[in-house]
């Protein structure tokens, strides 16, 4: 790897940008793309099912041989992961691709079309959108218009613009300065737990210089994007308790102790009134220089904006906009419960009441050290931190007790802003469209390549191929024909641009 | 009424008791009650049911018509009223008797016999119950059995004793010294909804000295008891607001405000952590007196015994002890939600959390000058109060924004501690059981009957006559025979006793 960067540095100075000028070459790629996304669609993808996983393996491997690359399953200890290389050269800089064809589960019955897995042609109109059968479909299809289908975006899509950028680098005659290697989760949808562990084993195959990962949607501005990082996450469940049974609350209101008010005052510690956490070392470490502070600024998000979607005056204060609120940890209520609400509401003193608690990471705040501080900060205010249900004993000799219960920890994963890959992919990406680059120093999203990402020990980058409105997870999936042409285009700048 | 009162302190020096000496004469009419209330609990009584309704006071008419009571329907907005009353006589103070006779609805499949209406004798055995047949009864039936069947307690076994207590003093050719009015209530587990108004068409008729109340549990210890008042009740739903929609707590976490702390810092402003409400003006108005905590502290209650069976160390702070924590007002969080918690939890900022309150009410303190206090200090802490869901202009135009909703007041009740009739009824009932009456000024649950006794203001007692472990309400109610034999004696010793 120390080789690779004194290659680096002096190649710096002599970058070159490729870029597609003929329209018409990129619409013929998309138009033959659109093919074969349709049949990757499909192949059903849900990783609960094991049978789906082979079958698109079986797929990729023909199409990835196709193009040239040698495949290979790697086997983990669930779904094997698929590999594909193009043959080494040993004075190339490796990149490394990562991109996923699981895909959630369907509720066929919540689409708009019969089947997810047959990819379906819509056009915009009015408020809603009109089908045209793929008869119709010219090499002068509309940018606006979209595929429906599970993974036409999320994340099938992308992989289908890789193989067709490759397809049009080799039409186009043109010479590949990177070693490629692409590595494909089956199991991104079910937490990529094999991930980490792969790259024990595999360490070897899977060593880059750098890694792109492409997945999820671009900046909602459209622009074209590059992600640094994504916040970690983990979680806390706490539980306070009244009397061990629900009592009746004119029996005993204002007598057994009261689990939700317990719940209120311990909670009412942990934050300010203006969202700010207010448990000693919860931010150490972070600091935000003003070059950092500027980049931040520059992407265009609006926070009238959000705040006018949303609904809400004013926004929490941990930063003073969007993009600086999430360089911090967070520390949401994401669930409150005690006895019942609502039509439910019954007149009893609750046995018990229940805050579940998620913490965003950033790469400054490990997860196990935040938790630990959020504990002993409980500690601090009177209460007998437990991990069980209390037994009698415990409930007759504590007058404040908890139960915490953790997951474990996804740790964020952020690329410096000055790596000189990712001022690479920016000018890449800058001159290729002739447009800024959205730099998004970390989304405030968890990723569960997150623990890949960190145990690799290269640069990584997620350079985002899809539209924004692609209604990722849920029914009705779908992808603009207009990204299809942005992603063979970003593919094919960065494969044919010298670093 | 004055007139009586007249009548009554020159009686009250010459009062007399009476008591049936003859267990023989008492054993042979507890074995008629419990035919007769077999008869009666026979007869379904859910006042869901119309006809169950008429089919009781059918029966009802000729039972009291047998021991020479005129009775009457008394038409109401919804089901009948039963109206009996022994011929009157202008010179005798008048108590005026109030039952019920409809049942809590029965789910057959979770009772331990086959129709919870067809009445079951069992007998204690081990951890558990062994039945038997009705046709090994003899009139040396033992205390501990009990008698199981929907309203065997509540409040059809009250009835039974009332009817029987006049045979026996008709058989023992007593008199009584009182004129007897007796109100039965056919949706008493329906909230009882007409009877206040029905005060309002039949004041006269209803006209008496004061009530007395056969409905509820004898304290725990079992003693003779006596209940002046029952606290009120009414009740508050909190909303507080977060993003309009729910939101992907990565994306949204530390920044999009949320609910869920604002819910927490508003409601630990509201009770310190001792337990105590620390609203301004909330407990205004009580004051206890040294004979009054006298009464409490008599009560035969064990805090210890109480913290020991819920299973907490220490009780909220509002009185020192259980009877003095009743005296006042409670503010009880019965409910709490927002989001999911458990394994349904979701990685989101939640839209709204919602806190449920019940207030039981002394009658210091009004249940809407309570509310109403509760809504300033929220007002204060600075919150927009509205009584809906907030619009988007709302939502755009405050920051902090509550939804309350509260249900109508039903005020609590209660008679002085030294009310002649009161103290007639003590000295009574600890004559006739040579035993301690344990007086509970007010007890911390809520009667629906609380309305009618404000609208009628004369003096009320709640006089229980069953077991406290009767499962009223649930499946498998259950009252001892013991305390038939308590109830007729009870009603026999005050229906001949003079005041």
């Amino acid at each position: 790897m120390k080789r690779i960067f004194g290659i680096l540095f002096i190649l710096l100075s002599f970058h070159s940008f490729s870029q597609i000028n003929d329209s018409t070459a990129i619409k013929s790629q998309v138009a033959k793309a659109i093919k074969e996304l349709g049949d990757f669609v499909a192949i059903p993808n849900d990783a609960l099912n094991g049978d789906d996983i082979d079958d698109n393996i079986f797929w990729l491997k023909k199409k990835f041989n196709e193009r040239g690359f040698n495949t290979t399953e790697l086997e983990t200890d669930n779904h094997p992961l698929f590999f594909a290389a193009l043959p080494i050269e040993d004075n190339k800089p490796t990149i490394l691709f990562y991109m996923h064809f699981d895909g959630q589960s369907v509720d066929r019955s919540k689409w708009n079309q019969p089947n997810p897995y047959k990819m379906v042609l819509k056009a915009p109109e009015g408020d809603g959108w009109k089908t045209h059968s793929f008869d119709d479909m010219l090499e002068d299809i509309p940018y606006d218009w979209r595929l429906f289908g599970r993974s036409t975006s999320d994340d099938k899509g992308p992989i289908v613009m890789f193989l067709n950028a490759i397809d049009l680098i080799k039409k186009n005659g043109k010479k590949i300065p990177f070693n490629i290697k692409v590595i494909l989760d089956g199991e991104e949808e079910k937490s990529s737990k094999p991930l980490p562990n792969a790259v024990k084993v595999y360490r070897e195959l899977l060593e880059a210089d750098f890694l792109i990962i492409n997945d999820g949607p671009v900046h909602s501005s459209g622009k074209p994007t590059l992600v640094y990082g994504c916040r970690g996450i983990t979680t806390l469940s706490l539980t306070t308790y009244g009397p061990v049974k629900p009592q009746h609350s004119g029996h005993y209101g204002n007598y057994a102790p009261n689990p939700g008010f317990q719940l209120a005052h311990l909670l009412a510690t942990m934050k300010n009134k203006e969202g700010k956490v207010i448990i000693p070392g919860y931010y150490d470490g972070i600091t935000l220089d003003s070059t950092t502070i500027e980049v931040l600024k520059s992407v265009p998000d609006s926070d009238v904006a959000i705040a006018e979607k949303q609904q809400f005056k004013t926004a929490e204060k941990v930063g003073d906009f969007y993009q600086e609120a999430l360089q911090y940890p967070s520390l949401n209520i994401r669930g409150l419960g005690s006895g019942w609400i609502g039509k439910e509401a019954r007149t009893i003193v609750p046995e018990s009441a229940t805050a579940e608690l998620d913490l965003r990471l950033v790469p400054e705040t490990d997860g196990n050290r935040l938790k630990t501080l959020v504990k002993q900060h409980i500690t601090k205010q009177g209460y007998k931190v437990i991990d069980h249900v209390p037994t009698k004993e415990e409930r007759l000799k504590f007058d404040n007790i908890i139960t915490i219960t953790e997951s474990s920890v996804t740790n964020a994963f952020r690329t410096d802003l000055n790596n000189p890959y990712g001022n690479f992919l920016v000018k890449t990406m800058k001159e290729s469209f002739n447009d800024d680059v959205v730099q998004i120093r970390i989304m405030g999203g968890t990723v569960p390549i997150s623990p890949f990402i960190n145990e690799l020990k290269i640069p990584a980058f997620i350079i985002p191929m899809v539209n924004a409105d692609n209604n990722q997870h849920s029914p009705n999936e779908n992808l603009k024909i207009g990204q299809l042409a942005y992603g063979i285009n970003t593919f094919y700048s960065i494969l044919t641009s010298t670093l």
